[in-house]
């Protein structure tokens, strides 16, 4: 081993292992050759690369010193924060370990590596092509909306998405939110220089959730529906539909999309998987309007596909075998029957509370007397969505999705408790 | 089944089939009603259906029409846009099917999918904590990076990373970029309003990609590194250093980072796997400054991460079992040495022609006499890298990586005859 490896060696050693704190001065180099029995030039090299490593830093006139860099690790790492365990999630949506078969989809995932030729080039911008394919077909089904492969871009979430139609939709400035609520949308257009206003039927593009209004889950009516789609027509608004939640509506056939009540085609509708098979999978896509799908081909080279090609390839055999479909009616009975099961308990333990299941049955609402605040769940472990808390009164609500249903007694419990009900 | 729905169906299938087309009036409730001897009622239901569905749409005190969307399906079908043909891929910077052990991924995605728990929740902005540690612990190990695990960020690709610097940098306004050729970056700031500036010294972000500074893959020196980290310092301003293609370079060991050099914490690095493992794997990873970590943490409820949930655990577990180096010595060797021979095959075939190996060792530069076009290589079924054709000359790059090397010397053969060499 050269001999300036060896200095550069047991220099670096004395400062990893912290025996040389941040900011002490490293021996000169005349020292340091002594010291060790090296000549001045072995010791040059070795501080040379100390000081590249970033572990030495010179003060002209003065010496070496010990950098920062290497101490701020060890308070980094001191402050690493410890997130408090929950116990009972009635707030996160996540999906519990019955409502996915993984087996299945670990067989779509291995026959998506078996597939190595596609696995060495980039995903396309827009995504796989077979699976825009079969998504094209799936959403004109599943949802009347009618569009070809060439308009529908895939990506890894519906954040993931806004980020390419924010860059898309340079000509509008205005932008509306049902709520302050959807902090990822907000922000993001907000960054790219949009004004963001809540419930203004004016702005430039109306980004609605019709199937998921309010975290209380409500669904937008078929007339509100049409009475959106024909003003933002006259307006010439354009509608960003994300359809979110939109499978576990209770009725056999959902609300139609505004995408499809929409004879003008100015609706771009998002679509996400990540609520129908796990959250572990992100995968979302969206329809485009023939005008923002011509200026994605014009933009191709500015846009990253974000989603897993493998994922990309497992999820179009997985639709393409009818599994969405079937995926979809399950978990739509295995949710809906565990909020029923939740409010059951509810009225069970707690007869006299105000309290009603979502449109869409996946959240429960719950108004009542109340004088703590929010902390008092998360003291008991438990996480719930706390709408508002004001003269003497809670509102809440309740997404039993995450947690197993033999522990549903226990949380309602915890929450009769903590309501202080009697 | 219901009366109303032979109904509709019978009008969808006249519509879909194409045998009523878009603007063709649809038959009365009346007429309907005495043509298929169904009560009004009936029909008035199927058409509220068709209407919803985006069939059918209806013009007052005139009757029902076929609506736009239909057709358009049919009109962007015939326009979906065939690729050409690319036999001879000198361009893309793919990777080849010899690069890398998909076999040995696939362990490591199956154990990620064994995992049922981690993938029932949705994963942290940042990324998994597991595979942030180990990056931590990678990076500084390769390239004496030294970052706790929260200041690192995982994300689909360097594009959504960016994105998300372009959120946490509202304070500074303009960007400087080594050239005007990675759009995905410039279109992204643009986007955010930072006015891009192309090598201006004294922008306020100056994004660099020390070891990938031209396609053509020249290196940064130390000496323009350290110039460029003092500058920046005195400046303020924050650099943003794109390491990709570091893991190529020649050298045992590489030129230091940015990162390394910097003494006061001013330089975000990062990295991606995308090149080291495959294409089709969107792993990228960026180690934030301490003021944009704590601003990242005050943000966390604006980000999503973008990154495949299995493919992060599955890399953690990649990395921790020491993969990650081994299979950069192998595709450092793989590729330099298929350079090498394309390099000996174009000095065979055309020993006068003026070429030479780029400084990463992954790209070929070619300076010739040239009076034909970019199309003469397309024409062939080639793609290159085309970077002037001015006064009769041509200058090129050739990146081999996805040309199986049993097939060099066809390709050779097929440029000396485009250059009209002799």
């Amino acid at each position: 081993m050269k001999k300036y490896i060896e200095v550069y060696d047991y220099y670096k050693n004395l400062i990893v292992s912290g025996q040389y704190k941040k900011g002490d001065k490293v021996p000169s180099i005349r020292e340091s050759s002594s010291i060790l029995s090296v000549s001045k030039t072995t010791v040059q090299s070795a501080y040379f690369e100390l000081q590249a490593d970033g572990y030495i830093i010179s003060q002209p006139q003065s010496g070496y010193y010990v950098s920062d860099a290497v101490h701020t690790l060890q308070a980094e790492e001191a402050a690493e924060p410890e997130n408090e365990k929950i116990i009972y999630d009635l707030k996160s949506g996540d999906a519990d370990s019955e409502s996915f078969d993984l087996a299945l989809w670990q067989r779509y995932i291995k026959s998506a590596l078996r597939q190595q030729d596609r696995l060495l080039s980039y995903s396309a911008p827009k995504g796989e092509l077979d699976l825009r394919e079969a998504l094209s077909v799936y959403v004109r089904e599943k949802r009347n909306v009618v569009a070809s492969p060439n308009r529908i871009v895939v990506g890894a979430g519906v954040q993931a998405l806004l980020g390419i139609l924010c860059l898309l939709m340079k000509d509008r400035s205005t932008v509306s939110f049902p709520t302050d609520g959807f902090e990822q949308g907000i922000s993001l257009f907000n960054g790219h220089g949009y004004d963001v206003h809540i419930r203004d039927k004016d702005a430039d593009i109306i980004y609605v959730s019709p199937s998921h209004m309010t975290s209380y889950g409500d669904v937008m009516p078929i007339k509100r529906r049409l009475e959106l789609v024909r003003y933002s027509e006259q307006n010439g608004s354009l509608v960003i539909e994300d359809d979110y939640d939109s499978d576990f509506l209770y009725q056999s056939k959902p609300t139609p999309s505004l995408f499809a009540l929409s004879g003008a085609g100015n609706v771009v509708y998002m679509g996400s998987f990540s609520n129908v098979l796990i959250p572990g999978i992100r995968l979302s896509f969206m329809v485009l309007t023939s005008e923002l799908a011509e200026r994605f081909e014009k933009m191709q080279s500015c846009f990253a596909q974000t989603a897993s090609k493998t994922e990309q390839i497992a999820l179009c055999g997985y639709i393409r075998d009818g599994h969405i479909a079937a995926q979809t009616r399950k978990i739509r009975r295995h949710y809906t029957a565990k909020t029923k099961l939740l409010f059951d308990e509810l009225k069970k333990q707690m007869p006299r509370l105000d309290t009603s299941i979502s449109e869409n049955g996946l959240a429960i609402k719950i108004k009542a007397k109340f004088d703590g605040g929010k902390e008092d769940f998360e003291n008991h472990g438990m996480s719930v969505h706390v709408y508002s808390i004001k003269d003497g009164e809670i509102r809440l609500a309740l997404i039993p999705s995450a947690l197993e249903a033999e522990r549903i007694p226990q949380a309602v419990t915890i929450i009769k408790e903590v309501l202080d009900y009697a």
